[in-house]
């Protein structure tokens, strides 16, 4: 059994110097856990950051195997890690054992698919325009380019993937398969699981003979830690999962800097799905069925959960909505990742039921404060007046529309802001006589799922998690998929460079 | 001769509803040049945005030969608008005619270039990932990804380049190939140059069948307009080629919007060159020559201008900066693109010269306030005790840094901002000896050019045209090149869609 410590690690390093600390709260039983966890202080981010640069140049220079190595190696080093990972995990988190297990297995697979892609090195996308020596009115240069890392890069890990999205997880794996230290900010809410990790990553990096710079772990539940960290001159780009309001906060403190820098905030979104008539009247049971399992996987906290539905009025909607209902009111209550989301989702949906045209639908046994699946139907009109209903809800509610007419669905499809997915169900006829319909969802989201639900993002390559805002805050990046390294590399020309000199990928060419 | 109506052009139709008017100056005798423009006013900004956002799905589903034979048939228009063009780019920012010639060529080329990369539509990388239907625990879906049009691009010219990054430039050229609707801010210092450029656009745009409102054009001196544009909801991106200080005011408002939107400026850059000792041993006195040459080339008006000159002390760089003051010593005087242009230079070089520790070099008979170029020397202390000097100045002067030793050279280059371009001159001896340098200078630049100058930006597959702050404001794209389509394209994950409803390019994998 591994010990925590409670500390930072710094390039391998314990180190707690603040004498501010905190606990993170068991969700299931609303325990303080153990050890408390010092906060970083701004000596020990300057150290972090200072040893992050110092490896910027040494990393740029080391063989693509190697970083694939560490890769595999971090993977290796989180399954030895065995069940204790996944038991605190739990116990921090309150997600059960079995999602825990399946999202190990994600992360790992996530290492070794990002250490495979660097393998092939071909995701550089390198090009060469000969020199034309006797080109009028001037010679051609040769020129080659390929990516370089853009540098040190911050990660704000996700509360709702204590593996996957977290020290180790999809954000972390895509900055070090493109060559660039790392500084993690600990997600508050499973700080164990974090520092556990860490230990993991810390011993991949010592194996693989890379220096220990390149990976520091910060711990911090206020935000001075991040505000510091965003503003580090010595930070190169940062990587954000979370709320609207967090990832907006640092996305305008990256902004803000005297060097501005890239920064990528995936932020959730409601992820509408739109039923047309057809499938309607063919498959309203069967699809009732489906949304309400999206609806409440993993208790409503993926940031893919459909939380808006638009049909249009009519007999087969009022059989849909019907068997809809009756799935809600049978909904159980679960555990949420940590007592603010659960305070946050509470108070949504008592602030959304309170509203003028608006009908919830739950389990009875289990209402507020408790916390439950929760079903809003509404009309179009009522849907359009009511800015809070358009924002996402975190946690397993979802919002059915009843739209007058498919004109009505259309222009509030119109109004709809940026989302990670839009989801459409229809027959081919449905599909054929609504494709402004599809050209308009392709304009709102990053993915467009038909027939299906958009909860379970796959990780691959052709894999697109992003959006337009509020989704995240740059629709041309991804976090999920091979893709998520692009966020990290940038582009450079060597011009007449001697071979030896040329970055080996350039050499060859 | 086609007349200048002084108007804007909102999807091809003139508009000059405001009263307020602006002339642009004739650089080279000072006169006013007629006609009066007229700035645009709110009702026309939203009119030319409103049309811009109503082909958005349509131009997104255009077949991309289509988009291709516009981006040929502007190229076409521009070359029928014959002598006519050169003579009033000429008037209006007095940069040479054989420039200009030069410079139409870039412009037509780019245009072809970028129709060439929508007809092979590679670049879009597309990828599929084939579904599992047996997979355990869960099916995996069919999952094909490929890149759509981000929305309209705003876009703000450069002074220095009426043609190549103006209203028909590679901005435009690119954020038209990405199939997006384009709305121009001409460059008020040659507002009639973009109105016939304007005119050819909209002529080949009714040929080739497109909706008129994907492309219009807003004229405008005052800041107001710029801000209208970049604030407006329906913009998706913006591009940018210009000052420090315009360019950042932009990027603040883009970043503070409501929904942030991805903003791209070129702003130049010290572009530093670094001489190492062998080869100024050996070659000072050509490389003296090149340099000048660099300097002054288009009277210094390049964002690639090499700005600063960094060399350790001794017998042979005294043999080159002797070279190096003879010639600026000989430097004849040129017309600046703008009255402001030609203020902010002379100001810059008065500041300088005032400065202690610096010694100017430049032609007597043609002193301030008339202006030419302008040659400082000074030491790293006093180099580094004067954030004046850090920072690039917009015309043919240079700032040589005479380093007491290598390692205060390493010292200083550290201390650099981001630049377009980094440059060394070296021997295999002197390159193998600085392998350190050579890895910082790629940290600094998006370029790094070897034994060489800065200037003279190849337009190919293989040029990076970006870099670290302030060179852009994202070092991760390029404004040159036909890699510049990547700012104004997001991907988009089509999941289990049935074949008829994909794009194009996914249908065939």
């Amino acid at each position: 059994m591994s010990a925590l410590h409670g500390s930072n690690l710094i390039a391998g390093k314990e180190s707690s110097l603040g004498t501010a600390k905190f606990r993170s709260t068991a969700p299931a039983s609303g325990e303080a856990l153990e050890p408390a966890y010092a906060e970083a202080t701004p000596q020990e981010i300057e150290r972090a950051l200072a040893l992050a640069d110092s490896c910027v140049e040494y990393l740029a220079s080391v063989p693509t195997g190697q970083i694939a190595g560490l890769l595999d190696g971090i993977a290796a080093e989180i399954e030895a890690l065995g069940e204790e990972l996944i038991n605190l995990a739990n116990k921090e988190t309150g997600l059960p054992m079995a999602r825990l297990t399946g999202e190990r297995a994600r992360t790992t697979t996530q290492l070794r698919q990002f250490a495979e892609l660097v393998r092939d090195g071909s995701w550089k996308g390198v090009r060469r325009d000969t020199a034309l020596p006797d080109r009028q009115p001037a010679r051609r240069p040769d020129l080659r380019r390929t990516l370089v890392p853009i540098g040190p890069v911050a990660i704000w890990p996700a509360s709702n993937f204590p593996l996957a999205f977290s020290v180790a997880g999809g954000d972390t794996a895509s900055a070090l398969a493109a060559s660039c230290p790392v500084v993690v900010k600990a997600h508050p809410g499973h700080p164990g699981t974090s520092e556990l990790t860490a230990q993991a990553v810390v011993r991949a990096i010592a194996s693989s003979g890379l220096p220990a710079g390149m990976f520091s772990l910060l711990q911090g539940a206020s935000p001075e830690v991040s505000l510091a960290l965003i503003q580090h001159p010595q930070i190169a780009a940062g990587a954000f999962t979370g709320s609207l309001g967090a990832g907006r906060a640092l996305f305008d403190a990256a902004a803000r800097r005297p060097v501005p820098i890239p920064f990528f905030a995936e932020m959730g979104s409601v992820n509408p799905l739109v039923l047309l008539p057809e499938i309607l009247e063919q498959r309203g049971e069967a699809t009732a069925e489906g949304l309400f399992q999206s609806v409440t996987l993993g208790f409503g906290q993926f940031c893919t959960c459909p939380g808006l539905v638009l049909a249009v009025e009519g007999a087969a909607l009022d059989r849909f909505a019907q068997a809809l209902r009756t799935k809600f009111q049978a909904g159980m209550p679960g555990v949420m990742l940590t007592p603010s989301i659960a305070r946050s989702y509470r108070s949504a949906v008592e602030r959304i039921s309170g509203l003028a045209g608006i009908t919830a639908y739950r389990n009875p046994e289990f209402a507020s404060p408790d916390g439950g699946p929760v079903l809003f139907e509404t009309t179009d009109q009522t849907f359009l007046g009511n800015e809070d209903l358009r924002h996402e809800v975190f946690g397993p509610a979802t919002v059915l529309v009843r739209c007058e007419s498919s004109k009505r669905l259309m222009d509030l499809a119109k109004r709809l802001e940026g989302s990670l997915t839009a989801t459409i169900h229809g027959t081919p006829r449905d599909l054929e006589e609504n494709r402004p319909l599809l050209a308009l969802l392709t304009r709102k989201a990053g993915r467009l799922v038909f027939n299906g639900f958009p909860t379970g993002v796959e990780v691959c390559g052709s894999m697109q998690h992003g959006g337009p805002y509020p989704a995240t805050t740059d629709p041309r990046f991804t976090s999920v998929g091979t893709a998520a390294i692009e966020r990290f590399a940038r582009p450079m020309t060597f011009q007449d460079c001697p071979t030896e000199f040329l970055p080996r990928e350039l050499q060859v060419l």
